[in-house]
């Protein structure tokens, strides 16, 4: 069985040290979104003002980013509370979601700089959602055959947060959809699909369950 | 009870993780700040030395956000003294904290490159009251009936650190209303606003008498 | 013997901190990769698809070193599975592992920018043969006569990790010799020559036996 | 007495938090130096080989300060073998040492760019000096009268690595002094000063007698 040799092998890489690395990525690239606030080297004095008012696409997209930064980032860390070991291939997973996380800052810089522009929307759709896809991928190879879990791990649970991933890069692809429409309506949508990641969720009942008798899920 | 709910539920993200993240945002906004002192690809080796005496205001506001972000980090860890769980609602309000925190390295450009103009001060004491009252939200949402606390933890703390948290907002106003008799004046403000965070409180006094019994506060 | 004073010294620095370190850095250069995706400041929504079709070197660049950064960081950590502790000696090849890792931005912006010229090719090729020397200082400096790892580590998983770290700068000298002939196929060397890493190897058997008698090997 | 204040106050920072906000500003800057490898966007394919020539003065400021970077975060740690305890001022002169490490990246492009000026050797020079005193500062101020370390911790060890500490800044004077009749033996002086640190010192035999009785020293 593939679980079997991937729980068996071990990867001599713990799942801390693949959290502290995807921990130190999330919080890098939050803290480079800010250098898309440029100031032209040659701005007046007199025209700082009509300057901040032009960078609102910029912050809008900053907003966004970050807030989809957070929610990868809670995701991230709720698959590794259920997680229990890792192996070559869910490091390599692991490696790959963060390749396209880092690429954030582009895409969010280039919706920021041309708010008026389809293109920009169609990207950054795409790149949420391959996030997703990859982050589902990371979730469904932990997951099979309670491949990297705990064999008592409740599989309503492990559907439950597939259908949970799964929803960002589905609504991703509605406001791709609707920026044929209007641009703004996409860039709405893109913000709005957040909010769902920040309630809580019957995935909590299962930890408040699991923390009642101690130790990883 | 929104308290029992929030105790009750766990949000699956333990304190600690959520410091590291802030830790390495603060680590890293600190040390972007230095990108700011931009060495122009044209400069002549002959005005190596005016150059540098032009740096002074860059260098102000430098160590003015780099004290800021002291103070705010070391804040930071005072709460989580007290604060023994995480919630999701805990977790976006830290993650808010974190967005506002990120944008410092661009209002600081601004005060640095613009020193004879009052938009720039304006602009960076609003960032220090947003700050400040995203801040005070993370304390009072942590405290009120104690939903994150120990049951145990003194009001008159509770209160205390509250006064201390609003300081700061409250001095930035002031620095914002004197920046329209000096911008200089508003500066010093935003200087020495911070010095009475640096010396020891008496909610020290409180962890000295917490640590003699162990653990969290 | 060199070895006994190694490991009787001490070093002050317990291998967790230099893991930490390192974890960092590789987290940083990681994500300071994006900063070669450069929209410039004039670009004119017009040629945004044009821009975005010219990028591709640069994306392929950038895969080809957040891939060789993973493999570099998983190896890392295994050296750290069967190193014990450090001392000053092991202290100084980590920081100078870091100083040439530190690197990989600048020559990969070369490779990504210069696509036709075969400059960057062996540039790029002779940082990989650096990388893969001093990592094999690394680990020969650590392993000779048993001097920081358990004196029961198998010689035999010693000589295989030297051989697979070995591995990585032959393809190397390999690419750029190709590069006489072909420069995409130097480039596709370089990728493929990632591959293996992400496969399990022999040295797993040897974690997954001692896992199981506990504690580092 | 000022040390029974500090020591029976605490300051609700343990050492370890400062420790890992100090190892995550030393890889941000380590990493950060890489961005003064700089490639024109109007470097033409042909001048590439010219380019990378003159990059000599760069790669070796970006060497020197990278050495320097690695001696301070081992000094670091060293200290925090034997300081036990964290109080409000030894946090912030943490976060002063850390604010004068941070202006790194910019001396050493300075230093990079105008190797035939001697402003930059002077003005680096003084950077060593500045980090060097704070340096001292931290360790004068956690170990006078025992304030912040054990009880017990030998006098001629907190001797010996003051006067360690203070070599750096004495040999940054001479070279500042050299600089007046070459600049390549200052810059040789600024590299050559940091060897001494790689080797082992008698600090840590003191380890290695404590390693013995186990703990912090």
């Amino acid at each position: 069985m593939a679980e079997q040799a991937g729980a068996g092998a071990g990867s001599g890489i713990p799942t801390d040290r693949v959290e502290t690395l995807a921990d130190t990525v999330f919080a890098i690239v939050m803290t480079l979104l800010v250098l898309e606030f440029i100031i032209p080297a040659d701005l007046r004095a007199a025209d700082l003002g009509t300057f901040l008012g032009d960078l609102q696409p910029t912050l809008r997209s900053y907003v966004v980013t970050f807030v989809a930064l957070g929610v990868y980032w809670v995701g991230h860390h709720l698959q590794f509370r259920f997680i229990q070991r890792a192996d070559r291939p869910l490091l390599w997973i692991n490696i790959l979601f963060l390749m396209v996380i880092s690429l954030l800052p582009f895409t969010t810089a280039l919706l920021g700089r041309y708010p008026d522009e389809q293109l920009p929307v169609l990207l950054y759709g795409s790149h949420l959602v391959a996030i997703g896809l990859v982050n589902e991928l990371h979730w469904v190879y932990a997951t099979r055959g309670h491949r990297l879990t705990s064999a008592t791990l409740d599989p309503r649970v492990i559907q439950l947060a597939e259908r949970r991933i799964l929803f960002a890069p589905a609504m991703a692809l509605l406001a791709m959809g609707l920026s044929f429409l209007s641009l703004l309506a996409a860039q709405v949508v893109f913000l709005l699909l957040f909010v769902p990641y920040s309630l809580p969720s019957r995935i909590e009942r299962h930890f408040a369950h699991a923390e009642r008798h101690g130790g990883k899920v």
